[in-house]
């Protein structure tokens, strides 16, 4: 047993969670060979639910989300970094570590490659982690004073307009204070971890997961003066919807729901973190050019001129 | 004699130290309402060495930087946001509170109007005030292995190219780690109170003052996706020149040194906080709205469709 | 009779169509005068059919947009940009040219004040104006090689995800040659007209109206190096839509078609051109200035250096 | 003798002058192979003079730029961007057209790649040819009323601060219309060739080569809606520099004039183009996706959502 989860414990038996929800060729073995590795090793296996569900391999315990909580010391991630912010929005509240394993392309938190991840699985379970922590942004909304909704955004809560109709208004507060007025196609709130996301794609900023921050991207924006604004993570923002049509909240592109005019926004940072441990030499700004091309300059003369 | 010199207790005489270093028209006589007021409530009245070069008032003791950081409580200053840095620079190692004066129209850090400025400056000091901390940049430049020059900086540290050179090459490293190699015109480092100057003109996101943040905005960088990275204040940042010619860095744009090839630029949060005093109801958004014009919609209609 | 109906030859009697559709509060009124002044000087009047419905004038005919645009020299809108965009995109195959005169604040291309409009419309009568062409684009979106829709549009052709889906995937080829693929979350393909609505506020760059251009801005593009590009306006813009859920393609946010895997938009320049008159004076880049401020400096210092 | 000396009339006897200016290894032996090539298949073969200067084959004419613009029906250059840039503009009054061979990484208008260069020239020598022109830009600075400076530019005219002064500021005037003060750290106007260079790192749109127009960037601009606008290239565009410290212009980066207050620029197109000769199959489009990375996702889930 743990006394605190982190940092993993060389040879202590643990009891460890396997995710892989999507039922993509050959997953059935992936996730058999991670088991095998691991009870070779001395430590209890169990699946997630519907994992189980979906891979059938017999001799392990399924367990829900909040069980894995409860029990696990640490959850296997096999999938993209929506499955992984999928299952680790559920495991906030409990602090269990995750691991994640990429099928494809690294993602920005899943950056264990399929091949050779037994090995690199053996030396994270020797201890040799880099673990990160991760915070989430709590989202509440408000009708006519009633909370109507509530939703962990790993990445962001984004308000927009309908596919078909015209700008929105918000109005805007930062702990009880009046920031703007916006009129746009939208407005994004980030996490670092969602600074590389949707943010980025609508010019906003980067934000390195250890700063305490939360960035505000206005998607669209009217007035061209209208510039990403990166807040301390400690305020309380309040969106409201002044006007337009067809309005939705949406926490992580996961959940959803729509808005009506008069509808409040209330988000703050979560109460809870979520670690990610990585790969012994693993570095964020490594992936970070990786994803985003820094150093592949367009030609060797630079620039023409 | 305060113990703690924020926030300011009403009814307590203070020395207070007036700075006006510029000579506009009417100065004199602006300078002299101000410690005539002081005097009569009490206050001990020091003019800053150069001001009272400048303005001839007789009566009055003038005193450097670091004597005013010794021996007053605080510290007003009339003119722009780029006399306020000069002084408040000078005065970060002291902890001595500043208020702006603006004689033009209201600066950032600048906001007391000079039509006024008595009865505010009276509400003021009877302690309605609305004290916000800032933070500095301490910035060192190293040439094999020696330092040869070192600055504070109170917006932004910017390396550069020379204005008829091509690009420049740097290397960037945040606390020992790699980030980057960059091509570009050059890079600019801001502190929150930096993001509304220059780096917010070469495209980088607004940091609100309260962020234990700094960000690094590429000017002109070669590759297109080289985006703005916002940084915990904790971390160090150190950039090496490794191609280019002219190149040299800036602090503040007041002071500047050259570079060669191989020099490594040091930066850190400075141990030194400064402290700007505004008037009760004061509001940083209010000011971002005023001067990035964000209240001001192009038309009615809103934008054309 | 005009052999070419610009430009506006003094003292010859024309048959001006008026269109006001909104039912603002004095919009009867202020048509009325119009109409009067207008009949004073000898001019034949008429009324766009769905505005003469709902102001309800007596002793005018009223006609449809395609009459209008059969027997009228000229018409009068009063409205706004929408309004005039509206009747312009009918008018556009007949060449009748257009003055705006706008309710609220100036538009981008109505430009005539009410207050003073009389004496306005009275020089422009009299040949005191700055005739301006501008450009539509002809969109066509085929099914399995059916054409199913066909619009024009003064600004934009949007193709555009659902509000509540994911990235959409385009491929885009210009007369004839793969440009790109795109995964975003639309593409906007805008006239020098729209250049300075939605394209501007997606960070795309203007286009002067003399200008045989179209830009395409891609909106929240995935690739950060994407950026807009200009193209000669006689190019054949060809988009088709590889992936996405509830995409749709609108043309100035007046009409919309939804799209499927596979539908191709077949994007020209449109055969037609619109002739909006402004008064004798008139500049585009006052205009520009003062929809953006450009004047407005954010201090008198300049940005905090 | 070519009437028109484009298209590229297979089995006619030409004069080809062979360009390299740099020294990198290997170069020698490079030139010679193409001479060599040339004079087997019946054509005459010149050298630069600086070229043959530098590389000492024996056997061959040297000419000025100006006598290959006379006497020559084709240049072959061997170098980067910059290089071709150079001669380009010296031989932009003769109309001679030019192909471009790259030593390194392709640039975006040498795009023969050294290995396999022979029968690649071989086929554009058989007719097989992409024929592109590209405009260049005529620049004159007045002082006083005094032409003193003229310039062509292939990519842009760049007005700019010094690296350590302040912004500058300069007014804008378009056909003798004002467009707008501006307070910045310098402008760029640029060709459609020169969008992809300087100016598409600060922010500009990219300019197809087929577009007749100029795009105006803005460098950090002080005001934040200042944003790239796209003439038609049959403007002309006068500059004054207002205000600022060390400013200079710049053509192509490759000639500069230090500027004084009251200083124009006037910019025109230039009455000659330059033609481009790319191999067949070549395409502009596919030319950008390459250097600018637009194929290369981030990854396989798209972004982080």
């Amino acid at each position: 047993m743990w006394p605190i989860k982190l940092p993993i414990q060389a040879a202590v038996p643990k009891t460890i969670a396997i995710v892989g929800k999507y039922q993509t060729v050959g997953i059935a073995q992936i996730l058999s060979d991670i088991a095998v590795f691991l009870e070779t090793h001395g430590h209890t296996v169990v699946f997630e639910a519907e994992t189980a569900a979906n891979v059938a391999l017999d001799g392990y315990d399924a367990m829900t989300p909040a069980q894995i909580g409860q029990y696990a010391d640490l959850a296997i991630v096999v999938g993209g970094d929506g499955t992984m912010l999928g299952i680790a929005r559920q495991l906030a509240p409990y602090n269990v570590p995750l691991i994640g394993i990429n099928q494809g392309r690294l993602g920005f938190i899943t950056d264990l490659p399929l091949d050779g991840m037994i090995p690199a699985l053996a030396d994270m379970l020797d201890g040799k982690v880099e673990a990160e922590s991760r915070s989430l942004l709590d989202a509440k909304v408000y009708r006519a004073g009633e909370q109507i909704f509530h939703a962990l955004a790993f990445n962001d809560v984004v308000v927009s307009r309908g596919a078909t109709s015209g700008m929105i208004e918000l109005t805007v507060e930062v702990d009880g204070r009046f920031m703007y007025n916006q009129r746009s196609d939208g407005l994004i709130v980030a996490t670092p971890t969602g600074s590389t996301a949707y943010a980025l794609s609508s010019g906003g900023p980067i934000l390195h997961p250890s700063l305490h921050g939360i960035v505000l991207v206005p998607i669209a924006p009217h007035s061209l003066s209208n510039r990403p604004i990166t807040l301390s993570d400690s305020c309380e923002i309040v969106i409201q919807v002044v006007n337009g049509r067809e309005m939705s909240a949406n926490f992580d592109m996961q959940s959803l729901t729509s808005l009506s005019h008069g509808d409040r926004i209330v988000i703050r940072r979560s109460a809870h973190k979520v670690t990610f441990l990585h790969p012994h030499g693993w570095s964020y700004f490594d992936t970070l050019r990786r994803k985003l091309h820094w150093n592949e300059y367009p030609s060797v003369e630079g620039r023409l001129q």
